[in-house]
């Protein structure tokens, strides 16, 4: 099962696919970009969302739900986010269908022709404004702290698996404040919530900052966002945090009646994760045997096997395991399949990125032990049946800082500081990875590094020391260093 | 606030719409049919989709999710489905916008049309079982039991919010068994499910049966149904299990193979609840000061109120009991809101239905004790400090049960068995309710029936007892009473 993967050395992007493939994640759909996510994708997704879901709430945050469907006109009212945003989308003109008059299936009937065509949505800010602006009437309506857990549809030319794809799956907050600094602490606290659950559960390491005026999100003010590094390095980002100012308000007419009476303009956020941190998780941690998942987010945390193959002993001492890990809140599964051998299971659960494994062998219980295997080192032990539940449970936590650990210090290890655009250059064509140098803040000099050598400003650090230099393409003068990659 | 509701004696219809708004739960958008499902109201729905996803899983089911767009031609391969769905459906015909060349915001780029259109999903058997294709290859695929969670569209012409909208919130499950057995069994698995979960969780109870061959989903052979009554003594079917047969695995060639490598179709089962359901809570339960909610699912069960405001000594109390009943799983809101009056807090939590009201005053506590209200009775008394916690749990279980008994003795007493057409149409017109007659089970005679009274037979209860009877239009002999009512 295991040699079906191609090596990441060999070819990187099909290893990826792979990977998505054979560890059953997704898989493309009969409709062109859209994607199928399978159950076990699905149940790694549902563990994100769960935990992201409380992470909101407990912020403050509840869940609504808006329509699908934008009509055409709301697109145009906020002159930069039109501008600014893709213009890829999916639009609905007709509301009917009819058997077709030769007999063949069914044609759209033309007689149902929509007065304004509807747009499927790309993001929502501008259905919400126009909602919002019944909902916000005075200082006591704010702050509005709302997140939709939505599909949105963006017509993307190019599309792989959880990357990039037609329709995805994603989580949009838009909040309404009094003022431009609590729309901006706002911005700022879902950055963190974004960072701590990406480092904390996904086990990847995120560089925290805003984007450049070019990158910002088209009707943004400022745009935050959280960088993380594949292991082939390559920039992935992994969520973005808008402050969109007083735009959106404007755009949409939204006011509020302050204490003193006065009418003001509300402040506004927007921010967002996706099915993408899918495409995160893979890349950041899995190997050519297979899927590596961090403990917090695999839907099967143990897998138990039989070796080599059930019987009444093995079986009662699996359902005792069992029973203490499930008490310690571990999801586990005891595969006692015989249909499949467990070299065969070995490799299976590999691929799924299962963390730890437990092998039951007749000739090990006589001697009271167990066989651990550890999915991210490939480590294996015996084990004393009377301590493993309680190892085991340490054992997660440990998988979970291991994982962590192994990515920050490939990061470390693939981000360089350089202070030319001969450096510059080199460090990319040889080792790729984040390259941290100084810029001149010109929209111009970003877009001629650029063309020059595919990298982009992945942000500015929130955490850039001040720091006197000069920019590598324009020797101008640059008082901190800002974060290049190529990117996903 | 309360005055604002219309009675629903008045105006039944108006009564369920004022109770919608001025509870928050949801409301009209700028899209034609399209509801915006505001917090309060999203809230329920999260609970109610929690408890049925544990029940779905704890009967082996997995979540997974599949494309929003099915190609128009995937339509038309099933020749019943296509013929009995309701053709007005959201209809994509071109993937991109551009800016107006007269500077009016964008319109549609004509050179953008799709080859063939899309249809944004009105329910997923199609796009689904050509998926399962390639899934099902063997007896060990099998059974393959799926769930999804996702918004459809049905361009229905004239919408209520909740009961009937163009865009819905809703699961669908997609099975595929081995065997005809098995399917059915997992129909009626799954009409169980449903059935347990509206009556223990929601508090209406539901007969449980099969529709007629007239009101079957399109491409089933059997359809099942829970339906429950409303307290305008209309129906509302709340769910529906359909054994497929072997339709749609013989439209999209989906076969297997079994242990004595044969080639066979796969038996099939699909089957749904939407935010429909939310309607029906809604209208069983609530009265003319607003919404009821059973407190299984209500996102507050508890509300404590001071009067006419808070002071240390309330605050303390106050924190002390919500500290007991969260550790006891109660959900608790503490409305120390200083703008707002405590009467202006009684009508607004007794709009938004929450089960217990807790207020604690000043002269209260001196003599140790609250007052405790009930929402669903307005009973309201002292109760001692020492027991409020303990008491407001078990208050919490009788709410549930009294909800419930309400609704079933209303059903008792507004189901009417008749056997004669002259009897039917009397009780359909003084009384309204289920009608329990025997019928000839022809489609002909079903519709006669509807074309002169509106009813319709809701089901052919499962449990329906075998009885020599006479149709009451036509005559002819029948062996088991039916159940008609007029429906939503």
């Amino acid at each position: 099962m295991a040699k079906e993967i191609t090596p990441r050395s060999e070819d990187y992007s099909k290893w990826y696919n792979d990977i998505v493939k054979k560890a059953g994640l997704a898989e493309n759909s009969a409709v062109r970009g859209c994607m199928v996510i399978k159950p076990y994708g699905f149940a790694i997704w549902e563990k994100i969302q769960a935990q992201l879901d409380k992470m909101f709430k407990e912020t403050g945050h509840v869940n609504a739900y808006f329509p699908l469907f934008i009509p055409k006109s709301f697109l145009s009212k906020e002159a930069q986010h039109v501008e600014g945003f893709a213009k890829e989308c999916a639009v609905v003109t007709h509301h009917r269908l009819m058997n077709d008059p030769n007999g063949k299936g069914v044609v759209v009937d033309p007689t149902a022709k929509l007065e304004e065509e509807l747009i499927v949505r790309p993001t929502s800010e501008t259905i919400i404004w126009n909602t919002y602006r019944d909902w916000i009437k005075s200082y006591r309506d704010l702050p509005l702290l709302i997140n939709q857990w939505a599909n949105v549809v963006r017509w993307e030319m190019r599309t792989r698996l959880f990357m990039r794809t037609a329709e995805f799956l994603w989580q949009e907050g838009h909040t309404a404040h009094a003022t431009k600094e609590e729309a901006i602490a706002e911005t700022l606290t879902i950055l963190d919530v974004y960072a701590t659950f990406v480092e904390q559960y996904m086990g990847v390491p995120v560089v925290k900052g805003a984007k450049t005026a070019n990158e910002r999100f088209a009707g943004a003010d400022e745009t935050y966002t959280i960088e993380a590094l594949m292991q082939d390095g390559k920039a992935l980002q992994s969520g973005t945090s808008h402050f969109l100012g007083q735009n959106f308000a404007k755009a949409f007419d939204v006011k509020y009646l302050t204490p003193e009476n006065k009418e003001e303009y509300v402040w506004a956020t927007s921010w967002g994760v996706s099915t993408r941190l899918m495409g995160a998780l893979i890349m950041a941690h899995s190997d050519d045997e297979g899927l590596v998942l961090p403990p917090k987010l695999a839907p099967i945390q143990v897998v138990i096997i039989p070796i080599p193959k059930p019987n009444d002993d093995i079986t009662a001492v699996a359902d005792k395991l069992m029973a203490e890990l499930k008490a310690a809140g571990i999801s586990v599964k005891y595969d006692d399949d015989t249909r499949k051998r467990p070299g065969f299971k070995f490799a299976e659960y590999e691929m799924k990125g299962v963390p730890v494994r437990i092998g039951i062998g007749k000739r090990d219980l006589e001697k009271g032990v167990v066989e651990v295997a550890r999915r991210d080192t490939k480590e294996k032990y015996s084990e004393s049946l009377d301590t493993v539940a309680t190892h085991v449970k340490e054992l997660l936590d440990q998988i979970q800082d291991n994982i962590y650990k192994k990515a920050f210090d490939f990061r470390q290890a693939n981000t360089t500081s350089v202070d030319t655009m001969e450096d510059f250059k080199k460090v990319l064509e040889e080792k790729g990875g984040f390259i941290s140098a100084h810029w001149d803040g010109t929209t111009e000099t970003e877009l001629k590094i650029k063309d020059l050598t595919k990298a982009t400003i992945r942000c500015i650090p929130n955490d850039a020391v001040e720091e006197a230099g000069t920019c590598i393409l324009t020797g101008k003068p640059s008082n901190k260093r800002v974060l290049f990659a190529k990117a996903y």
